[in-house]
């Protein structure tokens, strides 16, 4: 018997005021979110493997202007853009990623090449590009990320002189919050597929107004990536850099091995106890082999959504 | 009461034959090995966290050109070098790294900066560089750090065609042997303090004829280094690609906490069984709340050693 395969994605947690969201945003979150369930639910029921799902599944986020990946990432503080990607495959632990590249169109695409190439797991910046390159995948200009939106974020972020986490309006304690929209800007799929493989790919611009070369949670393995066909497929959104000190999508699965939790006990306690333990904000989804999922979060609101067989994809953006 | 301090230090492992380690070298090892033992276990009976320890340790092992790690480091396969470093405090879980650099002296006085900073963790590249020249750090030409050793290791490899982990000569098991004093060029420390808190350090030149941009475990907290007061610290070397996939450094804290194994258990099972059911070659050394030390390999050798309290530091090299 075949496993009924199922597709969780999310495109960032943080504050996301109800109140001032508005209808007409709100409703364009939603019919993103949906149609991007959509296209991967129809992949994985035609066969297509979890790794292949996932990554369908971002590059579609990776060209949504809505989410910060991809088109649409947010500003560095010089005014740049700097992307990050992971991929790992559940079914034999193999992975790829790479890190601060500003000229690969899909960088999830370029994450998975590394994947397949084998020979290393994360390559950042220019070596990123030009593995990149070689393999004949798509570049583009560092303007095609741009959007006059997260500009304005970025002229916001730094008058305020602040690092800020996209979409976070509460990501400084001191500060108040600058924008109604902001939350963390991250975007990944985890899937499980027709044959019982599980995969997930997480990909991000990062943080608004954040130093070069900072390299977050989404492109680490285990921090903010993590999949393994005996435990789960995990990809988080949030504060990164206490997602890598948590080790935050490893600890959901070694919560599962070792101390024998379920996925929601284990991705709760991550989410709800380890994380804020240390000042981390933000989510995850996950999904285990038996095509459970859990989309935690901490923070007022995370996009997400799933989609389980040929049941009605589900979305939502609040609790 | 005070706990005895105990320091831990590698200095890579990998396929060391003992019949081609003449007796010249390895007594310079040793000799190196103690020397480092000494000052650190001074620094901490005098009081030094464990945090001031390990970067203590690791600085000199950086300084020294027997070590894959600042001066002595190895090429990338354009014949320049890109440097890696992490450090990790037990006590509160903060940690810092920065990857690809090629003009800080010493790389984890850099990760150590960016670990009291606190904005981020990883820093790569120029922008490492950059927050290290703004912090004041000393700078140096990429030639500082150059050997003709290393030099000839780099022609050797592109003569091959291999990329190669320093000092192993069993990388790829189709290959010769390339030199007998190969290792996996790493090193790192782990300590405990008066107080009774454990800190993490790890720095490396990366592998001979790595491609430009590749990031190993070490930089990467909860891969190559980790630290936690409650479970253990830890340093890996090896194979860093499968260090990664299998989140090594807080696997091994992990199953302290969640599957209540002792240290020995934990790190013996990351090393002896983890790694290589996915290829992974290398070892670790750990340091647990109680001052047990566990320093674990699966190759033929690794340059290693530890002192605790009063008594006379040790060092090995094979078994």
């Amino acid at each position: 018997m075949r496993t009924t395969p199922v597709i969780a994605i999310h495109g960032g947690a943080g504050t996301i005021s109800a109140a001032a969201l508005s209808a007409g945003a709100a409703q364009a979150y939603h019919e993103a979110l949906h149609a991007i369930l959509h296209a991967a639910r129809a992949s994985l029921l035609g066969g297509a493997s979890a790794l292949d799902a996932v990554c369908l599944a971002v590059e579609m986020l990776e060209d949504c202007p809505l989410f910060n990946a991809g088109h649409g990432a947010v500003f560095t503080h010089a005014g740049t853009h700097e992307l990050d990607a992971a991929v790992m495959n559940g079914a034999d632990l193999r992975a790829g990623a790479i890190a601060c590249v500003s000229r690969i169109r899909r960088p999830v695409r370029a994450a998975r090449a590394v994947m397949e190439d084998g020979a290393h797991v994360l390559l950042a910046g220019a070596g990123a590009e030009a593995f990149a390159r070689e393999r004949g995948l798509e570049m583009v200009e560092p303007s095609y990320f741009s959007t006059e939106a997260r500009r304005a974020q970025l002229a916001q972020a730094q008058g305020a002189g602040r690092v800020v986490l996209d979409h976070d309006g509460a990501a400084s304690a001191a500060a108040a919050p600058l924008d109604e929209g902001r939350k963390f800007g991250t975007v990944g799929a985890v899937a499980l597929d027709l044959q019982g493989h599980l995969a997930a790919a997480t990909s991000t611009g990062g943080m608004t107004n954040k130093r070069v070369g900072r390299v977050g949670d989404s492109p680490l393995i285990g921090a903010g990536t993590y999949a393994d066909d005996k435990r789960a497929a995990v990809s988080c959104t949030g504060s990164g850099e206490m997602f890598i000190r948590a080790a935050a999508a490893y600890d959901v699965c070694a919560r599962m091995r070792y101390a024998g939790q379920s996925l929601a006990q284990a991705a709760q306690a991550v989410v709800m106890q380890t994380l804020p333990s240390i000042g981390g904000s933000g989510g995850l989804i996950a999904i285990d082999r038996n095509g459970n999922v859990c989309m935690p979060f901490n923070t007022d609101g995370m996009y997400r959504g799933h989609a389980r067989g040929t049941e009605a994809p589900q979305t939502a953006i609040h609790r």
